[in-house]
């Protein structure tokens, strides 16, 4: 599925179904541009998981939402080297139901078998501004890249801890930035700034 | 670190670092017996989060805590092939805070730098009973298998959906059982039975 062309040479070991395979784990394209499904994320490098987020203080409380974020493993073993993320880097945000009360957990959230949406974040220099910001309606879909234009793109830059992406929501990887010297001058002003309630 | 008389043959790649080596990912006893931490769970297959589960319906609904659950990769590409876990398998709940308002997000909760307990179950026929609980209180310190008098091995025994592992909880697997019928009796008498509110 990789086009040669532009995936590039980031060959590295994954391992998907019953086999080690070499194979690149970047993205993926059509010849017309679209960005392929990445269809082995889960088996690719954690990142975290957050519940409930929300940018802004709008929202309806009452709708539980978990996401999950995965980077591909060359961009995750990158970044433990340098603080930051190399060339086509695909982040994946994976959006699940929160059910409560199911089988014997009585508190709390536990996460739908359903998938409620696919986003994915991709550093290529071949793209516009560097970054670009693909949504998956279905696996078998590819994706257009959204607009430039779009606000996800002006939040990135504005609030992001590392080169566009929120890294102060990674635990594992925030130290490694800080170590690094790699955060951002726009995260580092937010965070020597007063808090505001 | 890995002891060859208890570790066994299931070499496997596994990418740590910046290289990718061939090592055994099961589990590392010292020689009296006791588990070593299992240092590149992060990089292990990821499962699901929950959040604040409970098992009771006791507990501080104010203590907020997410359990991120990772399984070894031998594992994790065993049981998509057969529904169930082979020897050797390695089940890692690593337990962070959950932090509500951090940067940007005004809502819900993002995962806290700080982990807070690493809890482990095990798959060896070596140990009595065939699976074993091991709770580290620190990343340099081997920890004992938990009595098996405890009330964690009668719990996942009588409640476990796949064998005596909460796979009712891992959104990507459940699937997997089902089509392969390795859902166990206790589990599927539960889901038969009419709720209980």
């Amino acid at each position: 599925m990789v086009r040669p062309l532009v995936a590039g040479v980031l060959a590295s070991f994954v391992w998907v179904g019953n086999s080690t395979t070499s194979a690149a784990d970047g993205p993926s394209y059509t010849p017309a541009g679209l960005m392929n499904y990445p269809s082995d994320y889960r088996q690719w490098a954690y990142l975290t998981t957050g519940l409930n987020m929300n940018y802004t203080s709008a929202g309806d409380p009452n709708h539980h939402m978990f996401d999950n974020v995965f980077v591909n493993p060359s961009a995750y073993r990158s970044f433990l080297q340098t603080g930051t993320w190399p060339d086509k880097t695909v982040i994946v945000l994976e959006v699940r139901g929160a059910e409560s009360k199911s089988s014997i957990n009585h508190r709390g959230h536990t996460q739908s078998a359903e998938v409620m949406g696919v986003e994915v974040h991709v550093k290529d220099k071949a793209l516009p501004g560097g970054w670009g910001f693909f949504g998956f309606d279905d696996k078998h879909t590819p994706a257009k890249m959204v607009d430039r234009s779009e606000s996800c793109y002006s939040c990135h830059e504005m609030h992001a801890a590392v080169d566009t992406t929120f890294v102060q929501f990674y635990p594992t990887l925030l130290p490694i930035a800080k170590q690094k010297g790699t955060l951002s001058p726009e995260y580092l002003k937010e965070i020597s700034a007063p808090a505001k309630n």
